[in-house]
């Protein structure tokens, strides 16, 4: 069997839209499997009561993931070629070197050369490379149609979407600036300028509330009221677009695949991150 | 009147599917006020309050109702072979025995036995039991369609629904981790890894915001209220579609039930939990 | 002009069906204001920042209002023979005393008497007193076809209400139950009983957070993150169901008033709130 | 070229209706960048640790974005003669300079003269005028058609909105009576009086929970409870009914400019926000 040969099935076994079947491939599967496997050591690797005496397995494990993620991105390179969607470019393997998702999938290799090294708690910027190996995750988006899916959403509602939260934004700014105006002399470390007001304003208008930040005096307390009540549905209508937007793609996209899946059989060129594991 | 009569008659009498009129007969009837007197006195026992000085009634009561609970199971495993669902089966009630409501039936007798023995607070072990009492609710599951109707639910949107829970999943990973990279050096003990940035995250996207938890930090502030505004919305997803999916199925089959009824009345094969009462 | 015609006017002046033109009487506008008026003086009493040195002008008011209200009570008595609905009664007088609206507006009258003696804070069954001059609020019902319209949409959906309450009942129970289980222990006097377990759960489940009762265990915030994720959605179906038929009722309503309006105007047999300024 | 064909091109420039071309013009783009500086401008300057020594470079922009507004403000009366909507007018420049976009332009003015005499913190009258060059985003209103849009919905669901109000406002009422009753006595402080009552009542209804106020006694718990979870729902539905009639409008909208652009394209009479950078 020749080196092309070899290519061209490795292709076929990466890439989710060269497949015939219906599904992911079984390496994909296994790449699926070591991305979450990979994020989840990388999480609890963070938490010192997990990670106990047991330095070396954690080290062993984030050795062996980025191995497999190198030698994967490796092999990804070298099957470009065969890849129609590269076929007219003169450096097919630069370009795609370029594309989204292999710099997902490079930076996806880098924090394990960079974290190695370090042990323990850390700085902001070895917390960092740490959270790199979490954001890992993205890899997935390449086996998903969701991240596609939901791109379409936004793409179809941006005029709603855009008008909504500019005037989400314009009453983050009014409701900060007329908080501002009413307490900063009462709590002037909470509410003594916008910019601190918008924290009280953001977790209010979402209705989180924590309650590290309220108003004292009267006349705050009334405005703080008028603005919730008038506030929070103004707040929520871009995420309620964007939900609606997203669940009409994806309901579209099934009926779709429904109605070809009754005309030829066996083709797909997708996969929901909920079919992984069927 | 023969043994194999009484035992039709008992098979009528308990099994909803079996009866001709709508509505549950009158065993069932008192069975689901016993079914709810039983979680009543046990939620109410763990009072102290509401105990007091009368350990003895409610001693009692628990022995009423496990016996009540005892005898319904025997009977209900007497009167298998009655049953057309088991009809094929070489030992029916074996097969019986092991299906998911009786297994719920056996649960709900066994903490009358445990947890006679014991008295006042106690262990997580004893709570287990006591709380097992409460559970015993899950035995209305066969006298209503409620459990059914949200099954199908799930079924029918199951593929959105993973698809949103995975993107639910996937944003409360991140948050996390921005949050525990952005705060982990200011608040150790509350952001100093990802499941403890967890806890905060989970309590900010539900809005739940209890306000033991939130960020100090510029950084962290500026992510956390971008992480609420964009992430409350995708959090809400599944519980939103799954509430739509319910509301569907519920509508549907209040009109084929009302179609029904108008072709052959009084023939009903499920009572929904509202309409115990009436 | 006799008396019978002068009460026959009375009882079209009072009547909103009885008239012929769209809208509120005259008499009934200034109704509205005076039950207004009433409950907003009711309110202001009760904050001692506001009543400062006036007792007299507040004494003065209520003494007003109350024998308006004692007038509107004997008049509305004293016509009811004119309102064709008590016609067919043998002491139609005695029929509309023990009817809803009779019996809120006898009400609306009692506290007027009852509070007139005593001043300043007060016992609980003081303020009970002092609280029913607010739910004197209640009068406005016969104004308005909002009471009207929120019962039909209760009745219409009656069905999916009693289930989705009852399943919302039974989370409550269910994750009450499970964080009594899991922090009992730590915290005996928030999560100590089932019942002390359920102020955290209706806090938590309808997402307002106060953080006054929290879990602390990692088994207690597990538990509770997961039941936070799954419940709110359960829990918020109802009212969803409500507000949805509720805008139904309105919607369908205010589409059959244009209808009739188109046909023969002038004829209007109930007025909304907002109308009430108009 | 004469004056008089000067002043038509000035009015062709900044007034968005009388351009033919679709999108905004360059004098306007330039003017809706002038505004969200100046608003950011004097949304730092409330911050002492943005303006740091920096007090000349605040002032310097203030004089530069007021010597802006105030040319745009002279020049938009000096066209208004050009405007058709003024054309029947005797002095169509005073009728212009009580119009309500003519009254925000002149507003926006005078900060800048009435707040360059001061510095540093400040009082609330002070604080006020710092406000008032925030608002200056108001001016954006003449740019979009948001607040058209906006107020369209609320016309069109007037009589839905003023019903939902009502009940809300009901609801509120009636929520911070029962808790004043039940409460008064155990937190006199927080839930002393009627008017006091409802800051806990807009927190809890609003689900935004601060934790500053939450009941005591067992009564107050179990009428939280209770008004909790049946009254999020009646809140929440005017800010419901708002944002899906805003959605209405704005798909409806869309629709039409389609429509319209597929018959004549190049022709459009507003702009929303979202396409001010487009």
């Amino acid at each position: 069997m020749s080196l092309t040969t070899t290519r061209h099935a490795a292709y076929r076994a990466l890439e989710p839209h060269a497949r015939e079947r219906q599904g992911l491939s079984l390496v994909n599967k296994l790449l699926v499997l070591f991305i979450i496997l990979a994020a989840a050591f990388a999480i609890l690797e963070t938490e010192p009561e997990m990670v106990g005496g047991r330095h070396d397995l954690f080290r062993t494990a984030e050795l062996i993931f980025g191995a497999i993620f190198t030698v994967e991105y490796v092999v990804r390179l070298w099957i470009v070629p065969d890849n129609p969607e590269y076929a007219g470019y003169r450096f097919p393997r630069l370009r795609y070197a370029v594309s989204f998702p292999a710099i997902i999938d490079f930076l996806a290799i880098v924090p394990t050369f960079v974290t190695l090294g370090a042990s323990g708690g850390g700085s902001l910027l070895l917390r960092f490379f740490r959270v790199l190996r979490i954001l890992r995750l993205a890899k997935l988006g390449r086996m998903s149609s969701a991240w596609h899916d939901l791109s379409l959403a936004v793409s179809e509602r941006r005029h709603e979407l855009l008008l909504t939260v500019s005037i989400a934004g314009i009453v983050l700014l009014v409701a900060s600036t007329l908080m501002y105006w009413a307490e900063a002399g009462a709590q002037p470390d909470k509410f003594g300028s916008i910019p601190r007001a918008m924290w009280w304003c953001i977790v209010t208008l979402t209705t989180v509330g924590y309650g590290d930040v309220y108003p004292l005096t009267l006349l705050g307390k009334s405005l703080a009221g008028l603005v919730a009540i008038a506030g929070i549905g103004l707040i929520a209508m871009p995420t309620g677009i964007l939900a609606a937007a997203f669940s009409d793609v994806v309901q579209r996209r099934r009926a779709e695949a429904t109605e070809a899946a009754m005309k030829k059989p066996k083709k797909n060129d997708g996969l929901t991150i909920g079919e992984v594991n069927s």
